[in-house]
């Protein structure tokens, strides 16, 4: 943050944008809010429907003039990561000032957790395998399925972090598989993701027969050798083409990424593929999904974890 | 479409952006991948854990090629309410050429309905009342009534186009109430909406006791007034300022837009306001919502209408 302060005076993040929640922690939409944030305050900017501490604008005259009064600063730090052109044209055009974009400084930021923040994470977590454990297959339809656990995460008061993936059969070799009408038959895969006070889990977990059994070791296998390399001070590059190698040498490609950072966002800022360029950090937090992918199945297994100084901790 | 052809060669629409959808009918994720509209033809740039018809790239490298080989055009549009600043730069070096932002005549093309787009809208309003009216609130806590109707909505198969808003008692004063532990008593706000086909309904019912009848019947009359007046060549700005000139003579305000276009996405577009700068035209799709907020509650009804050339219609 304080190195954030070394490039701009302030940063302005105008919602839907997860920067927004991480520096105002106010829940809710918030849509057509802007926060300003100071090294020392934070300033909400926001329409009249929404409640809580914040300046409150009743037309775009009037949210102008705020923004002017407000963001009264020589350099002005935003999310180009987030922020649509149009409105970086219009907040530019309207407040003047040299524009940073510090959009990768704020992904770094957020990469490394808070220990609250690790322990909404695991919450989320915890939650998702209790549910997980609770769920039936036999005899039921994918979207069935699918239903059945949203409402009992809903129910519990929580919200999906996204739209679950329930996949019976073939269509568990289609990574993106929408649940549909097919009934329950191996393998099986479930991919869900709870949100615990608006931080994510990001889990899979594969069922399966005598057909899936040497495909399910392969990948369970590439899990616990991805985990076993990453800690404080490894490159990501690394351990993704350490499992490349691995799948490869037993037939089989990676269709997607190794893992990406989990925290508000479900990819919340760094994927790990062989083309990354960051090296793993204490405290970040990972969803780590090794998969192989055939014409007739899919097995995926994914574990979120929490890095450290001398090895990684799957969070159970 | 025509229209916009006169002024670029060729649209690229980066997903996630709801255009993504408009222009090649392909539901599910496509994270990273693009659309190249052409006068007569469409072409999607994808990562290879997408499956369709489409040029898959590998690596970032391939990306680049393939976007450099398709987008070889003079005058290239962009959805610039979406693109995110720094999406615009890097696409802009790489292909060169002169960038047109077109998301405002995108906005206008979507606005007005197809055939098929209202026949989606109206069967995710049929299947929404159709839940509405099964609802039991007695004894149930508001979560627990928004569990229950995303639950029906996803065992049918669709899915929700938006948090559902259930409030109780005073939290109806909130007009983006987040659903929690409170127990049912009047008055009850409810909005839902689902998506059919990847297009939205939604609706708000309130239900009140004696204390919230005065204001529901005022709230009630707005709507079918403003509905009344709602039809091809009217002017939305002067709609939504006999509403709130309505709700002022009986004491009142309001806190929120009365209404916005749905489509693909909940706020499909325009916003009726009293700043709005469009016109009503014929098979454009609104929700119109006015509302009452007071200290202890709050009454809010949205029904979803088509723009007519005579009048408008409430789709049921």
């Amino acid at each position: 943050m304080n190195e954030i302060f070394n490039k701009v005076d302030v940063i302005l993040v105008k919602s839907p944008d997860t920067n927004f929640f991480y520096f105002t922690q106010l829940e809710g939409m918030w849509e057509g809010s802007y926060v300003v944030v100071f090294p020392d305050d934070v300033k909400v900017i926001a329409p009249p429907l929404e409640e809580g501490e914040a300046y409150f604008y009743h037309n775009k005259e009037e949210m102008k003039k705020i923004l002017k009064e407000i963001v009264n600063a020589e350099r002005i730090g935003f999310n180009g990561n987030s922020i649509s052109y149009r409105d970086f044209i219009f907040l530019k055009k309207l407040i003047g000032g040299k524009w940073v974009d510090v959009g990768k400084e704020l992904m770094e930021m957020r990469a490394i957790k808070r220990r609250e923040e690790i322990e909404r994470i695991k919450k989320a977590c915890r939650k998702t395998f209790e549910i997980m454990e609770e769920i039936e297959f036999n005899g039921k339809k994918e979207g069935e399925v699918c239903a059945e656990i949203e409402y009992k995460v809903r129910k519990g008061g929580l919200k999906m972090a996204f739209d679950t993936i329930v996949a019976f059969g073939k269509n568990t070799s289609s990574p993106h598989h929408i649940p549909g009408t097919k009934k329950f038959s191996f393998p099986v895969i479930l991919d869900m993701g709870i949100k615990f006070q608006n931080y994510c889990s990001d889990i899979t977990e594969s069922f399966v027969n005598t057909k899936g059994k040497r495909i399910y070791e392969i990948v369970d296998e590439a899990l616990h050798m991805a985990i076993d390399e990453i800690r404080e001070g490894v490159e990501a590059r690394n351990v993704a083409k350490k499992i490349e190698k691995f799948l490869k040498k037993n037939g089989y490609g990676m269709r997607h990424a190794l893992g990406h950072s989990i925290g508000i966002d479900v990819h919340d800022g760094f994927p790990v593929t062989t083309n990354s360029e960051f090296v793993f950090r204490e405290n970040m937090v990972f969803a780590i999904e090794p998969a192989v992918y055939t014409k007739s199945l899919g097995i995926r297994l994914e574990r979120d974890i929490v890095v450290g100084k001398e090895k990684s901790r799957i969070i159970r």
